[in-house]
């Protein structure tokens, strides 16, 4: 076989159908986010990101960086080896520690990534609990869908947040039968919520436990940043709390949350967590200050929902379409990657704005978007600017508006 | 159910055999590798780390900590999206042209940790090539376990390191079948290494790629750093040589390196790689400052050589029983995991050592071990408080000697 004919092939299909990916080299600049720098070839030109998902700017955050920097001086830039084989340092602890403050929880557990934490963790627990069946959201993130695949237990699919759906399955497995229950909170794409408490009301209903990925909104929901399960007053009632420190938290690396035993045994268990190189330590105590700030300090939450809410208005006014949604994301649906593309590729070029260009397989194809995420680094001016832009655009192409725009 | 009870049970059955892990919290001290603080309850201690992986010390580096203060205060904390989505930073660019050309190859990918690296590539390829069989070496890493596991193609594993076992079995399979030979060179618990050369002639005489885990050896082997296929000359005779950046570089991260064919193939259909926050720019600096250090300078490696005979010599000469083999990994064998878990605790509290016990599941029960990992920043006066800890507790233990032992 020519297997380097085989990849090319592959890829050319790929550009064929308008899917391939070009990824932005881009430099953002401390202190000013969300300006960077775009390079492309010998070219550099400033842009302004508007797709980030460090959604509330920590990354920039003085005692993130402090933190980072203290942490580095003290005790070097990696761990040095597993959890297990040396890699343990005390912020991993303290982190820990921090984490399960966050979400009530008894115990936390953390991992290079919210990936690795979503794949490791369900499939250690469906694999592992005898009989395991795990009632899965449709629309769930490709981490948990990967981990429950290695798992090889059964798996049923519930209708998208629909709870007349998910009971009907939970009905229909034995009554005996061990259980999860996963799914999101924030849907990343399409900026939905779940009913976390309702679904909570089920599992109990049945048996099961529930496994909640809030790594859209850890940080940014419940008045510490614990989550939306925070904010609806419901965090002692989910048993399985996943999230993220590389998106509001403005770092890297995943974690679950729960019961010290279930915690404990993923950790003795999980071959994702096991073996493996632990995140630096100057990670952990970077991610260890944001939660910390993003505990006491409400400023950046209110900040990025005003923005979100100005941004929303202003695009309602000109009539751009996007999907209404209780969350922060605002989807602005193009339905084609050609087009998507190409409006991205205008953005960049004419405006210094920059957002990336949503296709397969993130979302489904046909709901190709810009995923534009409003952040309290923005400013006013910054709005005005992106709404200018695409009012230009949407004329320039003759894109369709919306019914009640006013121009 | 009662989930809490399961996990429990699950863990007692750990603890009745001596597996259940405790992890040491440690510190490191910048600028005083291998010396760390050992904190237990509210105790603390003085130690010297004897098993780290930071092989080289290259984590307390100046030139590698420069870069990451660097970065931090040019870029911030994290990457703030997906490599795709807003993630992709001049960091991320420069480390994959770095690693391309550190191997010899076209192009480069980085993952979040060599743990992903494997599974996803491995994963992705082994699905995605049509009707491929993966011939796995039976003692190779758990992330390629579970990325071969992943993929769902037939799978042949041969005798570890037996060219004759790999060879029968090549010569079973169809000529006209894609092959993927999938081995290590460094095995980490033993410390063998691989026959590289007779492995890719096999591969070229019946039509496989070959997939070389380098992780135990980047940093460490050959001129510059490119690992025991450099050593060997035979670099450009392997297809895909992955690596990790969390163990002789010293920071945190994996990668892959190959045609520019297959790394845009993986880049492009790899969930692992796809759906996941890209590493901190920091990261990517660090590790390419590591990089750039160790192509140019081998007094590191000089260096590591020397301790790791000096500490041979001298366990030769009391009759510590450890494993004969050609790296730099010196495994003192226990066979117990209480024995080992044992005289690890004893090393800590009064001898100031820390070597953690390795025990299942890292390596087969029975074949419990101190792993030791001798280094450039051990001194000779470390190694000689090392040998006097482990001759004054064989002797308090009375644990059996090698014949040829002087004393
Ligand atoms: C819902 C969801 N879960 C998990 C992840 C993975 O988290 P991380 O980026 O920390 O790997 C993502 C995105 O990256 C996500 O969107
Ligand atoms: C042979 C081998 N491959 C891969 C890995 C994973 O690399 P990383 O620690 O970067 O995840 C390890 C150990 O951690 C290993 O020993």
């Amino acid at each position: 076989m020519d297997y380097d004919s085989f990849f090319k092939g592959a890829l050319d299909d790929l550009r064929a159908q308008g899917n391939y990916r070009h990824f932005a080299d881009l430099e953002r600049h401390t202190g000013n986010f969300p300006q960077a720098t775009h390079r492309s070839g010998t070219e550099e030109r400033p842009v302004t990101i508007w797709c980030s998902n460090d959604y509330l700017g920590m990354g920039q955050h003085p005692k993130v960086l402090e933190a980072m920097h203290e942490a580095l001086d003290r005790c070097g830039a990696g761990a040095g080896g597993t959890r297990n084989i040396s890699g343990t340092t005390h912020d991993h602890v303290l982190l820990e520690a921090e984490l399960a403050d966050l979400h009530g929880k008894e115990a936390a557990l953390l991992f290079t990534s919210g990936y690795v934490s979503n794949w490791a963790a369900l499939g250690t627990l469906a694999a592992k609990i005898p009989d395991c069946v795990i009632l899965s959201d449709a629309l769930n993130h490709a981490s948990m869908i990967e981990g429950m695949r290695h798992s090889r237990a059964q798996r049923v699919i519930w209708k998208h947040n629909d709870l007349a759906d998910l009971e009907a399955h939970l009905q229909a497995l034995p009554a005996g039968q061990p259980k999860i229950i996963a799914f999101e909170s924030v849907y990343s794409m399409d900026g939905d919520i779940a009913p976390i408490a309702e679904i909570c009301d089920l599992a109990e209903k049945y048996g099961a436990i529930t496994y909640l990925d809030e790594v859209h909104a850890v940080g940014m929901y419940g008045p510490r940043g614990g989550g939306v399960a925070e904010r609806d007053g419901v965090m002692d009632r989910v048993d399985i709390i996943q999230g993220t420190l590389g998106k509001a938290f403005g770092v890297v690396g995943g974690y679950i949350t729960g019961s010290a035993e279930m915690v404990d045994f993923v950790r003795s268990f999980a071959s994702g967590f096991i073996f493996t190189t632990a995140l630096p330590p100057s990670v952990a105590a970077g991610a260890a200050a944001s939660i910390k700030h993003l505990k006491q300090s409400s400023t950046e939450r209110a900040l990025q929902q005003q923005r979100v809410a100005e941004l929303r208005a202003q695009l309602d006014q000109i009539g751009i379409p996007h999907i209404p949604n209780p969350s922060h994301i605002i989807p602005v649906m193009v339905g084609d990657p050609v087009k998507c593309k190409f409006i991205s590729d205008q953005l960049m070029k004419t405006h210094g704005v920059y957002i990336q260009p949503i296709n397969y397989p993130t979302v489904p194809k046909g709901t190709e978007r810009l995923r534009i995420t409003p952040s309290p680094v923005h400013s006013a001016k910054d709005v005005e600017h992106l709404v200018k832009a695409l009012a230009d655009l949407w004329s320039q192409c003759q894109l369709a508006r919306m019914p009640q725009a006013a121009e």
